[in-house]
């Protein structure tokens, strides 16, 4: 397979480096990916700065392309121009921390698989749940039997795949399971300060608190030790609500 | 009601302030915005920089918080520190050009109505199918009559509505859809320079070409001169695949 490589972290990152490692194995691999880490940057592309691209060689790991942008700017740029024929497969990861719940909407790594799936190319995100410097080995050889499963099978229009993988030694993760998106959230909390020429300003902190999600969701399938994969696509109408809203009045009568 | 007013077009922009001139007719209205442009922002939130928040007085029609931040940012932090008693209601807009499609995904203004969505306040995102200076007024007068239907049915958890209004004189607006998001998209193209120090860059352009959509979608009721409402949630799950790729084989014999 002809893969791009891509990620939220950035080009210099190490789940990128190990992942790169792994699919090469048996894959012709094109790295684009952003110069800098854009957690958080969800599904934003650049449309009022110009996208600088650099050739960078990581140390004999790999050559690829730095983008100063964001993730879904690196898989719209790879695909339409820097890659010549069209990659059969995106794949981005590994993020450094979990991306699971509501917070799959924030998510620059899952952005770039959303990309790929929106521009017709099969993509996996895949994420290993600590911002902890953990053993990437795991998620990456998941990622490469992942790959060559979804080659084998492919996958509907518009629909890509979330993976989250346990931080523990591979021997006790459990099996794989096959998920919904929960509703674990992101909680923010914003610290007050004021600069030394009076104006005030905050930083957004906050964490993902433990929440009891059904079994049957990414978050508790991951807190179990389970692999979990998410498929996901970008249909966002609330099917179950539309009969109930075509019954509303759309007529002013107050005036 | 006490509505909470953002939008992505900044709080210095023409829509938000028609907006709030319409709302405020019978509701306390605050207005936290971002203080510059934040189109395309998608659903990004703000971690690595400090959120600055200033005063303004827009010439009297209005005093609002400008934040430095997206849409998604701004309906945090209001919600968290800066609105003392809990929104009825969240409005985010008017936003100059339609999100329709596939388009939604990247759309600042609407993340901003489901981030209110997330944190449990009913929300409304609008926007107005034109980039021209158009008149916000018949979009702001929908505003302010969806915004009581609101306040009266109330909206499912996780659940904010996406409206569409054509930008033709109020009296050619055929009536209201209820729609689901359709696939409409924004096609990109990339123009590559090259900068005074031989560094290779692109500016990323593109458009929305129109396309044959169903009847019940989003992008045809607004081509046909309907009001378009799609209630949007941000499950991303694909269900209709998740059975056959609970048929797969996860395990690895090649090795």
């Amino acid at each position: 397979m002809k893969i791009l490589l891509t990620n939220d972290d950035g080009i210099y990152s190490k789940g990128i480096e190990v992942l790169h490692k792994h699919l090469g194995k048996d894959n012709e691999v094109i790295v684009v990916a952003p110069e800098t880490e854009q957690s958080a940057v969800g599904h934003a592309i650049t449309l009022t700065d110009p996208l600088l691209v650099k050739s960078v060689d990581r140390n004999g790991s790999f050559f690829g392309h730095a983008v100063k942008g964001t993730p879904a700017d690196c898989v719209k740029l790879a695909i339409n121009e820097l890659v010549e024929q069209r990659p059969d497969l995106v794949v981005s990861g590994i993020n450094l921390g979990a991306n699971v719940g509501i917070n799959v909407i924030y998510s620059g790594t899952v952005s770039a698989a959303t990309e790929g799936a929106i521009l017709g190319v099969p993509s996996i995100a895949i994420s290993i749940d600590t911002f902890r410097d953990p053993d990437f080995e795991p998620a990456a050889r998941f990622a490469r039997l992942l790959a060559n499963q979804v080659n084998k099978y492919g996958l509907p229009p518009h629909t890509s795949l979330n993976v989250n993988v346990p931080a523990i030694p591979e021997s006790e993760i459990k099996g794989v399971r096959v998920t919904r998106q929960g509703v674990t959230r992101f909680v923010e909390s914003f610290d007050r300060r004021v600069d030394p020429r009076e104006n005030v300003y905050y930083w957004q902190c906050g964490s993902t608190p433990p929440l009891q999600e059904d079994d049957d969701t990414d978050a508790c399938a991951l807190a179990k030790d389970y692999i979990s994969i998410t498929p996901i696509h970008h249909d966002l109408t609330n099917y179950d609500f539309l009969r109930s809203l075509r019954s509303w009045s759309f007529t002013d009568n107050s005036e």
